[in-house]
This record gives C-alpha cells, sequence and structure tokens, in this order.
C-alpha cells in the first residue's frame, strides 16, 4: 500500500462558499481541503443572475483566498438572455446552474419549464458555457414523487436537453441512484456528471436519523451507493469530484423549538470542503479504487471543462498514523457570529495534506 | 358536517410509556389524549422478559393512572418459553411483542431467528396471546436492504408465521408500505394490522429535514401514505389504531456535537399520546374518512383483540374555533429532569376532547 500519493492540482467542480460571514469563514477551508480550482454555485440571497454580479463574487473570493483558481457560474433565471450568456462567456464565467424551483438551498427563484430556456442554451452551446443541472423535480405527491425518486423523474429532462443540444456540455450534479449513473453513462460525450464524497458513504440510513447527514439530492439505497463507487472504479471520465460542500449555520441544521410553538426544519447540506481530498482518499480506498483517486479529483474533470492542471500546485497526501485521535475530525469551525460542522467529524481520515 | 362525535371508549393498541421519570410524565398524558385502554409495549431497560416484571410495570403504570385500562405485553426472548406464556395467560397478559435485533429503541435483546420461537408461538396460540410483530428486517447493505426496504423484506416472515399457525391471532405493528397493507389484507383474519397517526400525514420528504419525525419504521412514499388512508377509508376491521407514540428527551432527538467531538444520532419515535384522538380525527377528516374514524379508534381493534369497549367510558369530541391559535399544539411537556416534543407541534387539531 502506498504511503505517499502526489495530485496534480486537484479541483472541485461544484462548490457553495456562501456570503457574509459565512463565505469569509469557508472560503479559505477550500485550499484546506486540497482544492486548487473550484467551481463555484450562484444560489445566493438574491441569486447571481447577472454577469456584474458574479464578478462581483468572484473578486471578493479572489479577496478572501488569491490561491485558488475561481471558476463562477450564473444562477439560471428569467433575468438569462443569450445577450447575457455572450457577456458572460466573454467574462470569462465558465457555466450556467439550473435548480428546479423550491428543491433545494435558494432555490425558490429555480426554473420551472426547459423549454423556455431553450434560446439561452443555444448561446450557450455557441459561446461554450456548461450546463449544470440539479438533476432533481419538485415533490408530488399525486404522482408519487417524492425525494426518493425525484433524480429518477429527472432523467427524462437530462436525456431530451441532450438530445437537443448535442454540443452543450451538460453536467448532471451530486448524482445519487444508480439509475442516474446508468443515464450518464449511456449519454454522449457532451454529458457528465459530478459525484459528491458523502454520496459515496451515505445511504438513507445514515441520514434518516441525522441532519448533518440531510442534503438534496438525498443518500439513497445501498444499491445506490455501489453504483456511484463503481463509476469511480470503472475509471470512466465522465465522472469526477463535485463535493457539493454546502455549510449552513449549526442551528439551521439542528431542528429548535420556535417561540411561536411551530418546529423549524433542517437545512439541506453536507459540509465537506475542509477535509475534501483526504475524505476522498479515504473513501476511495475504502471501496478498492484509490487507484482512481487522480481520475476523480485531478483529471476527469478538468478534461471535461478545459479547464488544464495548474502548474506548481501538485497535492500530497500521506497516510495517517495510528496514534490515538490522529487523523480524527473534530468539532465545528467558528468565525464571526457562525459555527459550522464538517462531516466525517468524530471519525478518522487514513490521509493528510503533507503542508 | 358533523360539529360533535361520541366515540366509544378509545383504545390505542400500540403505546410506549417508558420508565422512570419519562414514565411519569408521559403515562397520564395517555388519558389526555382520549385513549380508555392502552396496549403497552415491553421494551424497556431491561426489557419485560417475565411475567413477574410485566406485572410489576402494570401495578406501577395502575398507581399513575388507574382510570386506564393497561393492556400488558412481554418481550419476546430466550427467556420466554411456553412454560412462561401459560404463566403470563393465566396473569391476564395480553401478548407477545417481537423485535428483530437491533431495529428500534432498546432492541438489542430482539429476536433473530422465529425457528426457535415455534414452541412458543404453539404455547401462545393454545393460551389465545396475540403475537406482536414489528416487522422490519436488519438493515444489509451487501443485500441492499435499508430502512426503505425492511418492511417489504420482512412480509415473507409475517406470511410464514400466519401460514404456520393458523389459529395465532398476529398484528403487524405500525404497517407503513403500500406491500404491507396488501399483504394483511390478502391473509387471513387470525392477521391484522395496526397503523400510527403518524404515518397517515407523513412521507419521506416530512422526514428528512426532522429528526422530530424520525422513527421506525420509516415513513416512505406519497403512494404508500395514500395505501395506510385507503385501509382506513375501506373499512376492513383489520386496520385498527396502534399509536406507537415513542416518546424520547428532547436531547435524544436532537443530535449535538459530543465532548469527544463525535456526532450523536437522532433516537426513533414520534410522540402523539397527548393529542391521540383529536389528531387522528384531524387526519382522517383531511383525506374523507371521518366517518371510519369509530371504527379505527374504538371497534376493530377492540374486536380482534376481544376487549370489549367499556361501559360508560365513551369520548366527546367537538370541532375546534377558528380563534386564533385555537387548536393550535403547543411546545414541549416538561416532568422532573425531562422534556419531550409532541407530534403536531404548531399545528391545528380540527378536534378537541369535550371535558
Amino acid at each position: 500500500m502506498s504511503e505517499q500519493i502526489v495530485l496534480p492540482a486537484p479541483a472541485d467542480f461544484h462548490v457553495h462558499v456562501r456570503q457574509g460571514k459565512m463565505c469569509e469563514l469557508v472560503t479559505p477551508q477550500v485550499a484546506k481541503g486540497g482544492v486548487r480550482t473550484a467551481y463555484v454555485m450562484p444560489n445566493l440571497v438574491p441569486p447571481l443572475t447577472s454577469t456584474d454580479a458574479v464578478l462581483s463574487y468572484k473578486a471578493e473570493l479572489e479577496r478572501l483566498d488569491p490561491s485558488i483558481q475561481w471558476l463562477m457560474t450564473l444562477y439560471l433565471h428569467p433575468d438569462v438572455n443569450p445577450e447575457e450568456i455572450r457577456k458572460a462567456a466573454k467574462a470569462g464565467i465558465s457555466g450556467v446552474k439550473s435548480y428546479p424551483r423550491g428543491v433545494t438551498t435558494n432555490s425558490n427563484s429555480g426554473i420551472e419549464d426547459y423549454g423556455v430556456y431553450y434560446p439561452v442554451f443555444k448561446a450557450m452551446e455557441e459561446e461554450g458555457l456548461v450546463l449544470n443541472l440539479h438533476g432533481e423535480v419538485p415533490s408530488d405527491p399525486e404522482k408519487n414523487i417524492s425525494i426518493l425518486n425525484a433524480e429518477v423523474h429527472f432523467l427524462t429532462h437530462l436525456k431530451k436537453l441532450a438530445h437537443d443540444f448535442p454540443k452543450l456540455r451538460i453536467v448532471l450534479e451530486h448524482a445519487t441512484t444508480s439509475n442516474a449513473i446508468e443515464a450518464v453513462s449511456s449519454l454522449p460525450s457532451n454529458v457528465a456528471c459530478s459525484i459528491t464524497a458523502h454520496h459515496l458513504y451515505l445511504t438513507i440510513d445514515e441520514v434518516a436519523p441525522q441532519p448533518h447527514h440531510f442534503c438534496k439530492p438525498l443518500a439513497k439505497e445501498p444499491k445506490d451507493r455501489k453504483a456511484l463507487q463503481d463509476a469511480i472504479k470503472s475509471g470512466n471520465p465522465k465522472f469526477f469530484l463535485g463535493s457539493d460542500s454546502a455549510p449552513h449555520p449549526l442551528g439551521s441544521k439542528v431542528p429548535g423549538v420556535q417561540e411561536d410553538g411551530s418546529v423549524s426544519a433542517c437545512a439541506a447540506g453536507v459540509y465537506t470542503s475542509p477535509i475534501l481530498i483526504p475524505l476522498v482518499a479515504t473513501l476511495l480506498e475504502s471501496f478498492g479504487a484509490l487507484d482512481k483517486l487522480e481520475g476523480f479529483v485531478s483529471t476527469h474533470g478538468r478534461k471535461f471543462y478545459g479547464v488544464p492542471a495548474i502548474e506548481g500546485k501538485e497535492l500530497t497526501l500521506r497516510r495517517t498514523g495510528n496514534a490515538e485521535g490522529e487523523g480524527i475530525v473534530r468539532g465545528t469551525l467558528k468565525g464571526e457570529g457562525v459555527e459550522v460542522l464538517p462531516f466525517w467529524t468524530g471519525k478518522k481520515l487514513e490521509w493528510e495534506i503533507v503542508n
């Protein structure tokens, strides 16, 4: 078993770094987790629906951590028209993120119908922007659609978009089901798929009793987790890391009784940034895919996006020791008036970053 | 729409009243929820595996609330042999509860294989004791068994037991799936099924973000919830109320970061006792089954168990008013060093008990 691993500059192709005090706390954690290139989600309040707003956010992130290559996205919204797409392309924005309305954090401005966006997608295809899909349909009890099958029901939309825009690069984000893996595998090479770290570990059994494991899409059955693991083991370059690291203040993750007597619900999101690459190494090793680590975190995503590895930004990992407490992820991160709990707290990482 | 309902003495054929300070807090709430006869679960610490332990527990419950008819159960366990069954029958114990090992609260002493208990089941059949089944198999990732399909996988055991003991009365407790409803419907009249209040309302969408809604069996898909509702609407006497009201201290329901850096999980259980019959009336009305309320809460279960309604113990419900705050369930119940949050907190009950 190798005791040291050198990776070309790792990239996380799906990360939330939020805004305000939370942004100040979590932005520097991206590099601490071993990531050199970060593809940033636009679901702020208000959502980033203009090139100017995205560039202003990018400047803020560069101020907070100039060491990271920040790749930026627009939020798909009626304000985003073909003209805005061309402006975004000129400004170096990489992609556009689509949220079905109401399915996850800050998605109230999300889309209800893809048809109206066909001119936008056409412009994206021409300008080389990537379409990033949160691949879930909204729940609908009358149709037996719930957070369990919301992703499977979305796959018809994915297939139609892939068919209608054969030159548009499309990423199905944070796949969680064997059906999604099969769909992406069977579609042409313009369609790829990001996979989070936490969905390689969680199933519904670990999520239901633990709000800190609750996220959208929900982790599903053991067979689904195995399909994600097998996709990575296969070495298929369609599958790469997008952590969906999504910090929420501790109080938003743990329900409490409100003053009016109602009970708050738990925000959707799992926060992995501070430990990301060591965690991915630990997980891949656990299911016999450590030899696929470089492809999954450094190579496949960069190739799909056309973002070459940065010279001199290699990351070296070494195995953690066996002394008591070594490699154990401990407690919350605290910023000014904000506290967030990383995934894997209390558990051991088998790999650590060599500083 | 009727504005007052008089029900023959309601019965809850599955209730947890715990032990110690929690027992002191929650036992009087059973009557407050409108229940006159309560069928009590034996999963204490240690489990109630002897007639003497059950009788001692019953005496404690009678001391805490002599107004309730307490029906008692033994915990299926290697200590329970045919001789103990005959002793239990003479002592007036009503049934035996089986917990598959490790699937829910205090089930570590649960059974792994029904075959070894066939002599016990034979004695129960002869003595007229009821077998109460927690109908889930333990999770097994290798076989893709999770808390989502644990009940469906259990149904083969239910069918085999029903076949092998045609005169043994068997209750599949707290059914949550359309498959379970179909299985019970198709089995002979010695097999019945309890249904909780909360599973008539919850689906996975309401459970995943809310630890206070987490219970075993997990609430499943909208189609499953509809199957439970339809079973009640059908008026089939195989289906009756067993609330599985299961109080946990507030701190056990809400995960926290422990001193050692690990994160606690959430205990399984939804607590409905204090509002049970008004809640069931509210829910049945919501899906057009108010005319089946009497059968579901007062008649069907009593007939199956052979426990006639108590004269003079009718319960009268009236519709709650529309003034602000009327009918709203508010906040936690507090006892000595223990606090518990009822289901439906912050929501309105459409019916209330006439004192």
